[in-house]
């Protein structure tokens, strides 16, 4: 059993800042569990464009109203508390929160931390070599 | 990309409802993603023994108070919003709400939603044959 709290993470390098986000990595690929979990924050007002062509991702809102748009179809839809949206298909998509965001993420595979957004919004996919043997427990 | 609230899931057959506990499956194996995630209840003053022996299960909480007892350990640990308890050993646990605790809970294997808790706690492993081509995107 691993208990960790966000506190314990806070300024550690599993807590990734940008300018439109700040990301807390919770559980990552070495703990070989076969997902990752984060806790972020979208600040108000911001537009962003994701795409993990490599990743699904499941955001989870535990608070914050905003907006999801799917751009393969032009759909919006709404963000608010109780909302979950999975990426199940590489979906390319802008979020508009209109207040402070939080929310749950799961990633599979699981993040290693590692990883940057290339110049097309991409995370790439790195693995991490002692957690793959476990990582589909 | 698959939008759902838990609204959308209140009263179906998503939505699990024990003495000590309720749980709204939101993504499930038939969604082929590899993990489950589930919106759950603790209600406060109860007191609760899980035993997951094939799942690897991973519980942030987001409001409340209460504790968990690792039963091979005796250790507690606290839980408060912000924190994360990842069972990563088939870990036989006691969680005792003092409030109601609400929580994102993610299992690996995911849950089909037919899953029952056996005499001894445990959930047995049931796979979604359709989706097991996918499972581990």
């Amino acid at each position: 059993m691993i208990v960790r709290t966000l506190d314990e993470i806070t300024d550690t390098e599993a807590d990734v800042k940008s300018e439109n986000w700040r990301s807390k990595r919770i559980i990552l690929a070495k703990e070989g569990v076969g997902f990752s979990v984060h806790e972020t924050t979208l600040y108000a007002g911001t537009e962003s464009f994701f795409w993990y062509a490599n990743h699904v991702e499941a955001v989870f809102i535990t608070s914050g109203e905003g907006e999801i748009e799917d751009l393969a179809t032009g759909e919006v839809h709404e963000l608010k508390p109780g909302t979950l949206y999975l990426l199940n298909d590489a979906d390319k998509h802008m979020v508009r929160p209109r207040t402070e965001i939080k929310c749950v993420c799961v990633f599979n595979p699981p993040v290693t931390g590692r990883e940057v957004h290339d110049e097309n919004g991409v995370y790439p996919l790195v693995t991490e070599p002692e957690a793959e043997t476990t990582a589909t427990v």
